[in-house]
């Protein structure tokens, strides 16, 4: 158990770490937040490349200190991309970052989230019912399916609550050995044996697109720096602190977007170890 | 025909139920406005997702209300995937919105306008060019043949006047049973028996990319909730009125596209139902 | 040798031609940055259209004044885009624009590089590492490699200094009969035979992304109304005085871009013609 002042200080050293060494994480991410993912990366003190090729994702892998992989929009190449990048992060030692962005649409995507089941990711980010399903998908749900919440397509927007992934998040993040971030109205962040809870962030995060893109992209970023678990909560904690931020300098949906982006590079790393952060044991310790 | 003032209520109806009801419309679309499509339909109160395989275009037309297919920037997959879409909202019943956006550029465009013509969209939406190159694909152009602005490609640019439309809109809109929507300086919106003109917006709408893509995105969250004409026309009003209000408080492209998704975000039901419009019924309805 | 006077006088030219002329040229380019590229050619006043099929890049070819191919984010059909497209060009007596970004990252990157060596670009433009990456592959480097930066992927952020990229950016224009513009902290833009240092912009170019990629598709948007050494200028001038004025203007990365795209829209051809701009002979002419 790590305690949770220790965990501020940490997650204080990886964001000022971020800024001074300026890491490399590379994507495979969506086309619809592209741009979002790299310029959030860009104004946390990162930096960004994104490609699509098979062997430019071992290249990115062996350039980068982590990589992010985003399923969000699927292009036929990534049957060969996403498998051979997570296993190169694998081979390499290095940490890869999985958003499972619409799993449910597809025999592509259900098929990737199977595929690299084999070479899992340090860090596993998404809404609940994305976490529900990879939990699923990765036989990871036990007996009790009472986290389930139905077959069918899961999109972008949640339809399950954070609490109600808690088990799911800690059954990946025991078998992942990493970490596993949760986004909600109150966001969780586990490594299978502590839970936190991180409070902040604005509704206005819902009415853009990419928030929970680019906070995959941005977990990367921070875990070049920093061990998976510090890593997820640097990068909720920003997002928290900079969502609230821009909803107070904001008139709309547009111009929050714009602030946000503004409040991700003004933040010290002082401002980002005092984020809310609740610390508690996993539950459900001896079930899973 | 309809009355006018019915029809003003029924805008305001639409507006105020996606609001509400938050309907999901995914998108196969361009890569260069992908995120601007999406924000907006956000801004408006719907939900976005965006896919470019075959099967997952299916998946989204099961799990929304409607979908958008824009041909702006075409992938090999496109060929399966665009027919395999349009088809399975046709099955299902439910409205799908095209933009031919750069159509007569590639023979793949021409070749999928073509191939879903047995699938018609329920809302064709484009500038004055597009839309009579698509009533030409057709076979609606008719024998006269005074529309007819030429062979070769017809790029983003509109080099048509809206009124010179007006005959292919409506034959459009006729064959397909649906709604033609054709942006210019005064909109023209046609169900094949009335024609509504609408007026607002601002030059400026000319100086971002995306304000036509985005604004089929809009057409077709509103598709989920109203009858083809009616989600047309509110997404057209409430483009104009949004450019209006976004061109007094910028001071360029760059803040007019932010202030453009804020207006998007902060108008009101009512607001939009007072957007201007004029209605008259159909010209030329022998000849067609 | 041109004079300054004279230099100046033509960039004030191509800034206030391709306002009145609204000129179009196409692009090629990645997903990261294609909205950025598209709303910078828009802002300064010319036209934008995005296309990945073989047969759409020579048909934007054929439509615009120019063309601009940008190495981001390599699909698989590029292999086939890519060079018939620049074939198409050197057919049709056009001038098209190279950025060759994230070159050494794959071996698609590398083929592409080599196979547009034949219809060389009359634009290119990159930072300091990828002109040398660039002069390496198409054998300009010559004997003396002391400009080498060694092996490996060469990413988005130049390991290597302006001043030590003008042997090759001399070599490369001098093969290319056209232009090379070289971006850093002061920019560099020769002919082959005239070395210009362009200073200004800020370091906030580098928190965002895109500033690059945009400037070889402003860069293509002058080309269709001036000489490549002139457009190649007068872009690096646009961009320099943009970025001053953004700086001024903005409160982080994210108002920098919309500020950065609102000076790109409100400069006036006077204005350009001002930038700061120091011009000498090309050095190293007898060993190149």
């Amino acid at each position: 158990m790590i305690e949770q002042s220790k965990l501020e200080a940490s997650i204080a050293k990886a964001a000022a770490d971020v800024r001074a060494n300026n890491p490399l994480a590379g994507s495979i991410t969506n086309t619809v937040t592209i741009d979002f993912v790299a310029n959030a990366q860009l104004a946390v003190g990162g930096s960004a490349a994104m490609v699509y090729l098979p062997d430019e994702g071992e290249t990115l892998v062996a350039a980068g200190g982590a990589v992010y992989l985003n399923m969000g929009t699927l292009f036929p190449v990534y049957e060969e991309t996403i498998p051979r990048t997570a296993a190169a992060a694998q081979a390499a030692g290095k940490p890869w970052v999985l958003d499972p962005v619409g799993i449910g649409i597809g025999s592509l995507r259900t098929q990737l989230i199977e595929a690299v089941h084999e070479n899992p990711p340090a860090i596993l980010r998404g809404n609940a019912s994305e976490i529900i399903a990879v939990a699923e998908l990765w036989g990871l749900a036990g007996d009790s399916s009472d986290d389930a919440s139905g077959d069918g397509p899961r999109g972008v927007d949640s339809t399950d609550s954070v609490d109600a992934a808690e088990r799911a998040a800690v059954a990946c993040a025991r078998f992942t050995g990493g970490a596993v971030a949760v986004s909600g109205a109150t966001d969780l962040v586990t490594d299978g044996a502590q839970v936190a809870r991180l409070s902040g962030g604005s509704p206005l995060m819902t009415c853009i697109t990419g928030s929970g893109c680019s906070l995959g992209g941005v977990a990367a970023v921070y875990a070049c720096v920093a061990d998976p678990f510090v890593a997820a909560l640097t990068a909720t904690a920003v997002y928290n602190l900079a969502g609230l931020r821009a909803a107070e300098a904001c008139s709309g949906s547009g111009s929050f977007q714009v602030a946000f982006l503004d409040a991700l590079y003004n933040l010290t790393a002082e401002e980002v170890a005092e984020a809310p952060l609740i610390l508690t044991g996993a539950s459900g310790t001896q079930a899973l």
